[in-house]
């Protein structure tokens, strides 16, 4: 287990896809943000904004961003980096505890 | 929206049921803690150890509390509580955003 500390959260979840994917999000003192969330096992594809760290703390997943061809798989202990602008597909095999970090 | 400052986050969630009830751990300064949390819609059962304030931020349920034959139905905005050392039967008729508070 870990713990980010001296933060704020936002009390309220985000919720994607009826609720299989939601996240909460816990904001820095230096303003910058991540969110923790649960992707339930299905198909799901993102857009992002900023380019992204996805970091697998469980479960596993396979993913394929866009433009490319190739599914990656991938499981806890593991992450991987969304370019800004850009989207990704995910299929998660096993429910996904993940902590997502929005980079400038 | 609202926001818990100057907490601590634990960064892994709390998994129940297959995932379909999941909690993330907010700390306190003062050492006391809440569970925000996600409950799919389906029936659980849970036990307290803590005397425990549940609120309710989105979705819509039904509760009935140990030795009560009575069901409650509440929604976003409401909350109840359980003793401690006690248990709850939940039917979950919408997905729920809730916020749990450990009571001493």
């Amino acid at each position: 287990m870990s713990e980010f500390d001296n933060v704020t959260v936002t009390r309220e979840a985000n919720v994607y896809f009826d609720g299989k994917v939601t996240s909460r999000k816990v904001t820095f003192a230096d303003g910058s943000y991540k969110t923790l969330g649960i992707m339930m096992p299905g198909d799901y594809t993102f857009g992002t904004e900023k380019a992204e760290l996805m970091e697998i703390m469980a479960g596993k997943l396979s993913y394929c961003l866009k433009g490319d061809s190739q599914w990656h798989d991938i499981q806890a202990g593991e992450s991987f980096n969304v370019p800004a602008e850009s989207s990704f597909d995910i299929k998660i095999i096993e429910l996904v505890d993940y902590c997502c970090t929005y980079l400038d």
